[in-house]
Order: structure tokens, then C-alpha cells, then sequence
């Protein structure tokens, strides 16, 4: 009988015990199947699952093993991928009833760095419809209710995998991530391929990980991190140690600079109400800055770039599927259409000038503070603001990290994001985990 | 008084002179200044040019070799630069009223590369409106009469400097060059920076040179080549010996592909009559290549991305000038507003399906060779079909070399176009010496 209590362990205990063989890779298997099947495939936020080929995985990954070879850093680990990215002969449908039962023969880029680092992909998760549906609240399905809609969080946060890769366009999966009470990150533009994926918005989209905790997406992010000539965001870079980075403790204590963001209003009053006492619990090790008036333009920007790309990507899908699409992806669809190319291009050129002004604020500071969605995820409270406090740090390519550190009265979680420089990837994974750690050391006593 | 023939010797016979101290930089100045005299300032090519500042700029570089020290690879040249290159300290007047005597205050990168090379800026070439004016023909300025429009051609073609650079965004720069007699050289897209030049099409434009022969072409090109962070066309790439190359046998009989294109009919009929026999005169060391009809849509495709780039970039200057502007470039920047961005992003994915069909051409030759013109440089023969053998290879960012070799029966100079695969510009310039020496060996001899 398979342990269920080995899914409750840290992904990096997981990895040390696998690595030591204090724990086979078949054993982890077995608990993942028996937790997908005491809560019923449809509750896992997965689409896809196939015990017997998770189990012959992980025999060849024990097999592997006992040979003696040299092991990647997720050997043994099993790691849920989202149905936008490409499976190798799993079914990859991208949440989109026309390519039900569409059989990829290549893996992606994601999914290859993940096979040789050892990790098996246990299973596919749900995604919005074509991964973009319902970046605005459609009404079913916002970003109020991103948690359950988008598997890849889900299915860390109901405990079925330690570890999980989505692909987002849209800045929800962040957002929700926290809200579904697991550790998101999202890394700087272009530091993960895209290859092999269901990329409709090509100036914004990122691979996003999902983990308990921050040295959890540490360690699955750096074995995902590189470079890739198929992809032209990514560069040739060192490639970073970020678990190593998370892990060490900061030089000196981290100052912090807290952004309320022209959206603060969006917010939900228990949202405000639990960041004002964050802040003021930050006391010195947090200052407060101002946003000039000019980024309340960054969503409509972020938008129009993502509707223009969105309408040209999906051109060809629009030919063969119209009936199948939503209306509200077809309304937005439309809205996309119409954007002028110069107005797109005009678009990308603010992006500068707002990363610069986004630049005075890093030079001050570790990492920016602010809230992770507009409030804890609730049923039917889906808004066009959903994504408020995602867009603009989407838009400029710089790293965030959500982490589940507020609660509502009522015991909801809500998020806590930390923005860092593009590129400082590692500092940001480093402040996060202080950040984690002071909070359980000194807050919640 | 200033011994003016030394104005016919060649570039690199100059450079020898001059570095060898056969030769003072101030003599090649007087000369300069002399023709400059004789021709009179309008007829030269140049809007600017001060004898004055030309001989202080020589008799600093003599005093410099006079010290023994390294000296560049163009000590003492005299180059033209055209009108939308900033230099600092000279006016800049970019081809448009409102910019008269406007002074940067900064070089360009072009001019940077030109000084630290020991090179003379003796003066400021002619450019169409902004320019960008007359791509298409507008009557008065159409790419017929390109050679007389665009100076830093003619500057060379009239003998008065060895060496020119130009900013091309239209296309229409190569072919005037040949039609003007000279030999123009449009490197790869990416090659030499484009930071402090009036450009208007980031992505299609690059900086392009001029002089009598393929060796004056590859020893500036050569100064100009190299990486600059504020370019992001630019990249990271060992800095190719092009003159070196350009002046070494081929290894075997180069093979070059004839590649009517899509437009053949636009020639005129001299122009088809002389590529004819020169194609039969290659006999087996050229072989006919068709363009699948795909190509057909290049020049849509280009003439949508450049109008769209237009449009947006000259948003401010419409703003603040727009009676300045002439009524033809309104129209089409009215065109550029109306381009919708899915097209515009559609039509920069073309780009790279045409180039891998042009991939396939360039696996079974060294070069292609095509027409550099429609016909030759006629007064009153504007259409709109100008650079209608230009904007493909604008269009993928590939280099071309057009050579003047062609006549026609009144003796008016016609352009062969060679075109080489991205990044293979050494290898181009090498064919492209090859062809002139057979030219003036078997042909003509």
C-alpha cells in the first residue's frame, strides 16, 4: 500500500530521499495514484492520467537508478505539466474540444529539460479555453475562480503532486496559484522555452512552476531554465543556481518596497485590510513607493498587444473551429482584430519607458511587494479586474513570486507577490524565502 | 594647389598611401575641396560641407601619424555620410524643412566607427524626405531618378569622395548606386548599428556603403560591422575580415543562381536584354533558379511592415510638422495608420517561411544573381515599381552587392544585384569580387 503522507514532504526532502534511495520513485508513484484516486480524477485539476504509465516510469527511473548512473536534479520527482505544453504521445488538448485527443509527436522544450533531470510527468492539467480564455472575467470563468480553472496550481495545492509547470499568457496563473494557498513563480521573460507550446501571445507568454513552498519552485525552475535557439526571447546566459540562491540566507536583511499600484482599488477590503497589517509588520524592513500616474496605462497596453498577437495566432484556428470557440473568446478575438499596427507597436515601445521607471524603484530595494490577485478566490466573483496586479509585471517581463502568506477572516488564502529585476531571478527566489520564513517565524508566532 | 587625380585612385590604394605616409590626409582633403569647388556644393551630392572644419579634421590626423601611433584602418579617408546619420556638431537636417539646422549632439554609432577608425566626416549627403520619401514613385522622386535624389551615391559617383555611407529603410539606396556607376553594398540586416540615425523601419533598415569597387565597399563595411547594446538588431558575432575575403581567389569557380524573381516584367526591356546576354556569357557558372510564386507577395508584405513601422514612428513629428510634410509621404503614412497589427505580425512570420524558401536556392549556389533595377537612371521615369527588385532582399535581411556592369546602347550604367545568405557577407563580397574581375577580363576585354 502506497504512503499518502511521503506527498505531504517538501519537493526538495522528496528529491534528497530519492536521490539517496531512501525512497524509490515507484513509491512516490504509488501515493500519487492512490491520492488522484481517493479524490477522483476530475478534483485533481488534471485531464490526463494513466496509472500504468506513470508506474512504468517510474519502474525505469528506479531502474535507472540502481545502475549507478549519474542522476538529474528531479530524479524520481513526479511533476504534473499543464495541456498547453506538448506531451510526446500524451494527449495534449489544450483546453479547446476541437484537439480533444490531439496526440503531439514531439515533447516541448519544457517537457524534454524535465525528462533529463530525471522527473516523470505524472499527468495533464486542465487549462482555460486555448490556455488564454478568461483572462478578462467572462462571468464563468475569471480570474476569481483561476484556482480551479487552471489545473497546473491545483493540483499542487490538493496535494496530488509536489511540483507543476503551466504556461501563462494571461498573468492569471500566478495569481491564482496563491489563491489556491501553494507558491507560485513566474521567471523573467524568456529565461524557460516556449517551445512545443500553445504560444498565442509570444511577447508576454512564460512558463510559470508551482510548488508548496519557494525552494520547491527553485529547484524545479532552474532544471527548466536555458537557452534555446528555437525560442528567440531566450538568451545564452550562466545558467543560475537558483535553489542555492533560495536557500542561503541574504547578506543583509532585505528592504522591501511596497507598491500599491494604480489598481489598489480592485482590491477586496479583507485584501487591503491583511496588506496594510503585512506592511506594517514590515515596520523598517519596508518602504512605501508611489507609482507615477503614468502605468495606469500598463493594462490597456499589456491587453492590446495580447488581443493583437491572440488574433493573429489564432487565425488559423478561427478558419477551421469558429463554432467551437466561446463568445467571449470570439468578442475578444474581435476586439484584437481591430487593433492598429501602429498602436501595437507604440504599445511595446512604452513597455520601455515604463521598465525604466520601474528600475528607479529596484535600484532601492530587493524585491517590490504587492498583492498577488484582488482577493481571496472566491465562487462568482469573477471581474475584469482579476488580473490587476498581474498585468503590469507580465507586461514587463520581470519575475514574480506569489506566495500564500494572508488570510482571509473566513480562512481563505490570499497571496503576497514580490516582483524583482529581469534577470535577478535568483536575488527575487532568495527574498522570497526570507520573506516565507520570517513570516512563519515572527507572525504567526 | 591639390593634385585631383588622386581622387580616381581607389579606396584602398588611398588607405595604403595614406597609412604608408606616400600620402598626407590633407592632400586628399585639398583634392576634395577642390572638386567640391569645381562641381559646386549642389551638384556634389552634399547639403553640407565645410572646407574649413575638412582641413583642421586632416592636419589633426597627419599630426596623429606624425606621433608614430597605431593608426585605423581608414586613416585619412575622406567618407560622406547621408543626412539622417547623426554627427555630432553638424547639422542633420534628415531631408525635412523643420529639421534645418538641427545640430545632435551626439555621434551616431556609424560616425563613431568611422573616427575611431581615423576616418574624415567631410560632409553631409542628400536624402529623400526623411528618408523615406519617394520608396514608391511620386512623380518627381521616384526611384528612376533615385541616383540624383539620394547623394551619398552620387557623392561618389561624381568623384568626390572615395567612400559614402547611407541609411537605407526603402530599398532604393543599392539600385541608385548601381544605376549612379558606383558599387553599393547592403550588409546583412544586423550588421552595423543603426543607434543615432533617423530610422523610421527598425525592421528592415540597415546602414549601407558605397564606393567605385567591391574592395572600397569591404574595407568601410568593415569598420562599420560590429555589436552595439543600444541596437538590438545587432548581435554578439567575431568581426568577419571583409576586405581580406573580398580580395581572395574562391576556393572553386563560384556558382551563382539567376533568379528572374516575381517582377521580371517590371524591367525595362534594355535591362532584360543585357541580363540576358550576361546571364548566356556566365554560361555554366550561372543557372536559372524560379521563385515559387509565393514570392509574388514579398513586396506587399515588405511595403506593409515598413508603412506600419513608418507611421508609428513619425507619430510625433506629424504631430508638431505635419504641414511640412509633403502630400505623397501623408498618404502613405495615412496607409501605414489603417495596416491592422495581426497583419503586420502576420507579414513578419512570412518572412521567415520566404526566407527558408530562399535557403534552398542558396544551398545549390555562392550567390544569386538578379537584376539591381528596373532599368537604368532615366529623368521623368518614376513608377511605382522602383524597387521592385530590392524590397524582397530588404525584406529578408539579406546582403547585396550591386555592381555596376551593365550598359545600356546610349551608355547609361545598369545594375547587376548579387544576394547572399544572411550572416555570409565575406562570402558574398568575395563573389562579388570574383564577377567584376571576370567582368573586366572576359567581357569587356
Amino acid at each position: 500500500m502506497a504512503d499518502r503522507r511521503i506527498l505531504d514532504l517538501p519537493a526538495v526532502v522528496l528529491r534528497e530521499r530519492l536521490a539517496s534511495g531512501a525512497m524509490r520513485a515507484i513509491e512516490l508513484t504509488e501515493a500519487v495514484i492512490a491520492r488522484v484516486d481517493c479524490l477522483g480524477t476530475a478534483s485533481t485539476g488534471f485531464t490526463w492520467f494513466d496509472p500504468g504509465f506513470a508506474r512504468r516510469q517510474a519502474a525505469s527511473l528506479d531502474q535507472f537508478r540502481g545502475r549507478g548512473r549519474a542522476l538529474g536534479a528531479l530524479h524520481g520527482l513526479v511533476v504534473a505539466v499543464d495541456d498547453t505544453i506538448d506531451t510526446a504521445w500524451i494527449p495534449t488538448g489544450r483546453g479547446f474540444a476541437p484537439f480533444d485527443g490531439h496526440v503531439p509527436e514531439k515533447e516541448s522544450a519544457i517537457v524534454e529539460q524535465l525528462r533529463s533531470a530525471g522527473a516523470m510527468v505524472a499527468g495533464k492539467t486542465r487549462v482555460a479555453e486555448l490556455g488564454v480564455g478568461g483572462f478578462r472575467g467572462d462571468g464563468q470563468n475569471g480570474g476569481g475562480s483561476a484556482a480551479t480553472r487552471d489545473g497546473a496550481a491545483a493540483a499542487v495545492a490538493n496535494g496530488v503532486v509536489p511540483l507543476a509547470v503551466g504556461l501563462d499568457g494571461g498573468s492569471s496563473l500566478v495569481a491564482a496559484a496563491a489563491s489556491a494557498g501553494v507558491t507560485g513563480y513566474r521567471p523573467s521573460f524568456g529565461a524557460i522555452s516556449r517551445r512545443g507550446t500553445l504560444d498565442l501571445v509570444p511577447s508576454l507568454t512564460a512558463p510559470c512552476v508551482f510548488a508548496p513552498d519557494v525552494a520547491g519552485v527553485a529547484l524545479i525552475a532552474e532544471a527548466l531554465f536555458g537557452f534555446d535557439a528555437a525560442d528567440p526571447a531566450t538568451t545564452l546566459a550562466p545558467h543560475p543556481r537558483l535553489l542555492e540562491h533560495a536557500g542561503s540566507p541574504p547578506p543583509v536583511t532585505p528592504t522591501l518596497a511596497f507598491v500599491r499600484t494604480p489598481w489598489w482599488d480592485c482590491a477586496s477590503a479583507e485584501m487591503q485590510e491583511a496588506f496594510d497589517e503585512l506592511i506594517a509588520a514590515l515596520g523598517e524592513r519596508c518602504f512605501e513607493a508611489p507609482l507615477p500616474q503614468i502605468f495606469a496605462d500598463a493594462r490597456i497596453l499589456a491587453e492590446r498587444v495580447m488581443l493583437a498577437e491572440m488574433a493573429k495566432n489564432l487565425t488559423g484556428i478561427r478558419q477551421r473551429h469558429a463554432a467551437a470557440l466561446s463568445q467571449a473568446l470570439s468578442e475578444r478575438l474581435s476586439e484584437g482584430d481591430a487593433v492598429l499596427a501602429r498602436d501595437y507597436l507604440a504599445a511595446l515601445d512604452w513597455r520601455k519607458v515604463l521598465y525604466a521607471g520601474i528600475e528607479t524603484i529596484f535600484e532601492r530595494c530587493d524585491a517590490i511587494v504587492t498583492p498577488a490577485a484582488i482577493g481571496p478566490a472566491r465562487d462568482g466573483q469573477a471581474t475584469q479586474d482579476a488580473t490587476a496586479f498581474n498585468a503590469l509585471w507580465t507586461f514587463l517581463g520581470v519575475p514574480s513570486v506569489t506566495l500564500p502568506l494572508l488570510e482571509t477572516p473566513d480562512g481563505l488564502p490570499m497571496g503576497v507577490q514580490l516582483v524583482g529585476r529581469r534577470g535577478e531571478d535568483a536575488r527575487l527566489l532568495r527574498t522570497a524565502q526570507w520573506l516565507q520564513t520570517l513570516f512563519q517565524q515572527e507572525m504567526q508566532g
